[in-house]
This record gives structure tokens, sequence and C-alpha cells, in this order.
């Protein structure tokens, strides 16, 4: 373990923070989103143990992670089945096994966006601390093989730029984007002794859309050209973009501002170099999607192993 | 039945245009978030018939929009099982009883822009004319008792002005956010003729987010008063707004675009000028959330019988 897994692995105490003073003098608070709230369910039960949090897009693939992840931790039977939390709404679906939630979050930024909100206030309401956040992901690659991960360095927005543009009050307000360099680089590490596949650092860029948006030649409307996509790709690679997604910028942004220590981990399930359309074949769609659950199912159980060979030495000694 | 409804129910070749010359190209087309696609599926037979889309965000709600719509309508035992026609993946439910097809969208203006790319795509390839599609949805009123329904004039941005700012290779383009008056009318009319709940028509604003964009007290964040969000809201009011939703300005410019004729149709939850939370029991928000899928389904209804009549007469005569 190097000095900084050592340092992760040790307890401290830092909360996840909200910054709303309206929060406070709120009788109760329903997480409408999750069909929880702080007046129907013990929040500090049901999540105060938490410290990793993982998130994606596709409710499948969430419950798909909390299978693998409860097998890789052994923390309880493989077998058995892992109730759906959020099962009152079909917003968003949630899962726990041990210290591990999973959460789906949908497409796009604003419907991140609200599952981050009400994350957010679950985890400050659970009394959770130290925890760490990552979204597994699929994204377009730029000049990478199909099936590489790419670890997110910074998020960018569709003009090149590290930020996000919060409207509020019909103002645009610049946030932050930045990652946890640190956990970049151990999930990189992590990657280099599961070698399994290729894995990268990158910028990832973050778009509102997925076909005009990110210069697909196959939505319903398209008004440029197959040189004006490869220019604005060109451009794109030069700043260091590696793949293009749709939830990096506000995930980075929120998480940051509440303290969360946070990743972003995509697959590319095509080099958007060479075309537009997902054809892959559905059982190699289906591998490459595995990829960034395996790395960070196999990153956490580094760490748990860590804490709890360190909670052991403690007791012996 | 008035001369707009007449229109209506007489045969036309309106077809639903795409605006895309790479499309005619392409060997085949992959509609990936659907799992459906031109080589994999006969699409014409599948869906040639379709006349009427209805579109909302919970894949739940657009199943039993399914159910409602078919014993409305008695086109098919409304015992049946109706299969999701998505069923390969999760991203989107899908749903098809005689002309009427019903298909979820997920939360915000991404993740309904990727289903309206594939669905309008989808109508093109399977040679659809004459097509009405409505969104019924959830929102948050302004000054409205909890439970009107909005029928949306024209849908507004955050600084309330009409009009969608789609992302091009980096540049933002406005487009148009329109939508059909005469179908708003006879929505209108047809409420009327319900008499069951009290319906309006004005404009819609549509955010790219739930929590600072939309002015509320109770996210992770806030950093403005309750004063701030009352004034904010009120010069919405100002602006003819009535409610507020996250997914009608993009679904405008796109309907407009690709011809169809589209309504929004949202049922307010709670009036955000009294709160934010959606503190609202659980049976009187569920009985707000069919009332969309009433009207519509009445609207339906209604034209459908107008057509089988007018087929009928000609067939006497």
């Amino acid at each position: 373990m190097n000095p900084e897994e050592e340092k992760r692995a040790t307890p401290s105490s830092s909360p996840v923070f909200v910054h709303n003073p309206h929060l406070d003098v709120m009788k109760d608070d329903v997480l409408y989103h999750f069909a929880l709230g702080t007046a129907t369910h013990n929040l500090p039960a049901m999540f105060g143990d938490v410290k990793f949090v993982c998130v994606g897009g596709s409710p499948w693939r969430m419950k798909s992670f909390t299978e693998y992840i409860a097998a890789e931790i052994r923390m309880e039977d493989p077998e058995s089945e892992y109730p759906n939390i959020c099962a009152g709404t079909d917003r968003y679906a949630m899962y726990k096994v041990g210290p591990v939630l999973s959460v789906s979050h949908g497409m796009g930024i604003p419907s991140i966006a609200i599952m981050l909100h009400e994350l957010i206030k679950l985890l400050h309401h659970a009394h959770c601390e130290d925890v760490t956040i990552v979204r597994i992901g699929t994204s377009g690659g730029i000049g990478l093989e199909p099936g590489t991960v790419v670890v997110t360095k910074k998020s960018m927005d569709a003009t090149f730029l590290p930020k996000f543009e919060q409207v509020i009050l019909g103002k645009t307000v610049e946030r932050n984007t930045d990652l946890d360099q640190c956990l970049a680089e151990e999930l990189l590490q992590c990657s280099k002794e599961l070698n399994q596949f290729e894995t990268v650092i990158g910028n990832t860029m973050c778009t509102l859309d997925f076909y005009e948006g990110q210069a697909r030649l196959d939505g319903a409307f398209c008004s440029y050209t197959e040189k004006d996509k490869q220019d604005y790709l060109k451009k794109a690679s030069e700043a260091g973009i590696c793949n293009i997604e749709m939830e990096s910028s506000v995930f980075a942004a929120m998480c940051k501002l509440s303290g969360l220590r946070a990743a972003v981990v995509c697959v590319t399930l095509l080099d958007r170099l060479k075309g537009d359309q997902m054809n892959g074949s559905h059982e190699v769609l289906q591998s490459y999607q595995l990829r960034p659950q395996i790395l960070v199912g196999n990153y956490i159980k580094k760490l748990l192993k860590a804490k709890a060979g360190r909670s052991c030495n403690s007791a012996t000694v």
C-alpha cells in the first residue's frame, strides 16, 4: 500500500457537505426521486456505513455491479438477492452491499443532477464520512481502440473548456469540474495490476446531446459534413479529450462542492473517428461495459482489504 | 366535430421528416437506445400504422397509459399484456396498442433528445404519416391549484425566452419552440367536455435542473433566499409561465423540425409559490399523474371515433 492508499484507508472524518441553510429549518426532507425521506426512513441506520458510491446510467448495470461487488468483497452471499431500495419509484434504482452503494442516474446532465442532489442530501442526513464516489459509464472514444477504459482527468464542455455552467435564477454560474487526481492515479495503477484491458487517463468531453452535440452523422438531423465532424473531433483531441459522454461535468462539479472524492471511469464503445453507430456485437459491447465495474470493483476490494488488515494489525498490537 | 378536427381526421400524407442526407447512404441504421434497427427489425410492419405517439418520463406511467388507452379505444383486450418493444435495453420502454405508440423518455432535455432522434428516425423508416405526438408529464405549477393540467402554449427557457439552444460542433444554434396551437385548443376543448379537472393553456418553463435551476430551496446547494425565489417565480408568472418542467423545449423544437403535430400536457403536482417539496400523499400525487393520460386518452378516442365514423359513412355512400 502506498502512502496515498494508506491515508485513504486511515479513518478520518470528512463529512458530505450540503450548502443550503434552508435544509436546517425543514421539518423533514422528502427525497422524491428516490421515494425516500427523513420522516419515513431511518437514513443513518440504512446508509450510515456507506464508504463507496458507484453510479451509472443504466439500472440493470447498477444491479449487476452490486452482484459483482458482493462476490468480490465477499461481504454477503453472492447468490442472494439485492432489493432495489428505490422500489417505490422508477426514476432511479439503488442497491447496497456492505459499505458500497450503487445508484443509477439515467442519461444526461439534468438526470444525474437530480440524483446527485438527493444522494448528497441522503449521505448528509445519514452522517456519512469519507465517501468515495465513482461514475462507471460508457462513452465514445477519440482515436482509442474500442474497449479502452478512460479515467477522466478533466471534464470539458463542447468548447473544450473545463467548466460546468449551472443556471441559477436565470443566471449562468460557472463551476469547476476538477476531479480527484490521486484517485484517478490509484485507479490507473489498479488497472495496471489487473492487466486485463487498456486504461488511460485523459480529458472527457461532456455534452448535452448524443447526436448533433457530439458531431454524429446519424441523428434525425444533421447539417454538417463528415469533414466538419472530423475537424471538430480533431480539435477535441488536441485539447486532450480522449472520450465523450453526457454526465461527467455536473458530476465533477457537484462532487467537488460537496467534498466527495470523485472519479469518472468510462469504457469507449467505439472510435468516433471511424464511425458513429454502435454496431458492435451485443456480446462485445456487453463485455466492454463490464470493464469499468471490474476496475472499480477491484479498487474497492483492495481498499477494504487494506483497511481490514490495518484494523486487524491494530487489534493485535 | 369542428372543421379543424374534421381536417385532422381526413386522410392526408404528411410524412415524418428527417433532415440528414447521411442517412440515405447508410447501409442500415441501429437505433441503439431502443435496441431496434433497420437490419434487425421490420420497422414498417411493426410501426407503419402509428398515428399517435405519447411520451412521458416514467416507464411505469407509459405502460399504464398503454393499458388505459387499450381499454378506452377498445382496440384490444384491456386485460392482455403489452410487451415492452425495447425489452433489449433499459434506456427506454416502448409499448404499442393499435395506432398508439407509448414511449418513456427519462428526465431532462438530453434524455428526451436521444429518444426523439431515434423515434423520428423510427417513424421515418416505418413510413409513418400524419403523426400527432403528445408529451404527458408532471410539473411544478406557479399560482395554480395542484392537480391543474397545463397544455403548453410556448416552451420558454430559464430567462423566459421561447427558444431552445442546441449546441452543434461547439456552436450554439437557436431553435424555435412553437407548438401546434390548434392541437392545444382541441385538447383544452376536450378537457372541457370531460369536465373532470381544471385545464389551462399557458407557457411552460423548461429548465436543465430541478433544484437550483427551478429556484428550489431544498436542494443540496442553495445560495439564494426565499425572497429571491419568489421574485424569480413572479417574473416567470409575468411572462405567462404557468408551470415548470424539464423536457418541453427540445421536444417542441425537434417535433417542429420533423413535422410532427405536437403538444405538451403536464399536470402540476404542487404550487411552487407555496413550497418546493413533493409531500402530497402518494395517492393524491398518483391521481394527479393520471390526469394528462385521461385527457390525451380521451382526445385520441374522440379522433379515432370521428375517423371510424367518416370511413363508415364513406363506405355506405
